[in-house]
């Protein structure tokens, strides 16, 4: 079973909500909402995809994951003020969001046959980048730069489980579900 | 007949010209204009390029589109006093440009096979990348993220009818102008 | 003799030590200091084969370069309180690191077969769009940019030489060596 898209879906569907109600503070319009929601939602995978030089970016393949970073910014537009409140709730979801993509980084990078070090870093560059480029875009302060935040430092533990499993030999689900569990859990413990 | 060499050219000209007074208002040298004058016009292609996996880049097929970015900012270089008091004309030319460069790239994206949602994407992205890393790296707020500038908004309701236009069996020649001259209209009437 | 590697490796070091001397002034952790020291180090050359659409980026089929990097963000590290007063020796290193890269930029897209207008823009890119990312990563107003620092202005004379002495016909080792003397020469110039 391959595991890999529902990771991404997952993974595109909360960063895009954590990427609107960036939008939501920045106070943009509808459109604003979509490009940024997009930006955070399929930026890691983007980059992830380019480097790999893949035959086609995920989303240029399938655009349903699009659909799904877009319908996500028009809920949040029209919700944002009951979600506001909601801010915590929406940073634990950033969290299982990082552990969610960097399986999913890691997980495209070994099954193309790459090198322990290009698994780890394909996971960490889809974990951050995505919420990288929306903080560089909004002219924030990038929260992996931030202090006492462990972002890329989880992102780096969750893709070296993944690899270590997958050189004992233990089933992939048992593989993917340690990467995400320590990813979200590390991250989580730092908020 | 090829419309989309065209647009390019005239898209990498306004561009290049918007880009370098940008460099003019930073007081940056000779090479700096140049430098910002390529980023702006050559930036939303370069990413639409790579997204899309085009078997080369468009400026590096043909780097006649450097050539023209580069002689523009030594023009503006050199007569910046005048051009500046002239600060009006210059951001309807990059309206211009803008309604120019969403037909390009939406009609790349359209030539290559692309689903609907790729080629408004695409669009989108030829259209506004450009300017967005001019200001990034120039530290400035993304024109595209102020508040009641059609930019984006603009850029999409632009590809959106390229699209229609195509799958109305239109012929080119109007869907291709009916497409620069909506993005430039909305554009220009948020200024 | 294939000079490229070399030339490379010593780019990554150095432009590697630089990238960690920025993340300790921000005060960023272990990890944050892997993070920039490998964006500051693989970063320009990873846009020279994006653009180029090389098979693979250098250090995805060779992930040693990414281990150079670490390795050197790892020893800053621990070693930051004693470089940091060595900063006059960082910036000298520095403008080093810009020579060599210059080189190894426009070697790569001269053996290619490219056009003398993409070897000298890969040079320049290759020199410079590392530093450029960190710097707007870090939020910090990119060197790049700043009046009186010839960076893209000695990466840009750099090229030129290294293309004029292969149309020459003169020993490849001879460009290359005019190249990095030329650009270092300049940028350490005007430190």
């Amino acid at each position: 079973m391959n595991f890999i898209p529902i990771l991404d879906y997952a993974s595109v569907l909360v960063f895009a909500l954590s990427g609107a109600l960036v939008a939501s503070r920045q106070q943009l319009d509808l459109i604003g909402f979509a490009f940024i929601a997009c930006l955070t939602a399929v930026g890691g995978g983007t980059i992830r995809d380019v480097l790999l030089n893949r035959d086609a970016v995920f989303w240029i393949e399938e655009p349903a994951y699009i659909v799904l970073a877009v319908t996500t910014s028009v809920v949040v537009f029209f919700t944002a003020h009951r979600l506001e409140s909601r801010m915590k709730a929406i940073v634990w979801a950033d969290a299982v969001a990082l552990g969610v993509a960097v399986a999913a980084g890691s997980g495209v990078a070994l099954k193309l046959g790459h090198s322990p070090i290009i698994i780890v870093l394909m996971g960490v560059a889809t974990g951050s980048f995505g919420g990288l480029m929306r903080d560089v875009v909004c002219n924030e302060v990038p929260l992996i730069l931030k202090q006492g935040e462990l972002y890329a430092s989880a992102a780096f533990a969750g893709s070296l489980v993944l690899v270590l499993g997958e050189n004992l030999g233990l089933q992939p689900v048992y593989t993917y579900a340690a990467c995400c569990v320590l990813t979200f859990t590390l991250r989580a413990g730092s908020i």
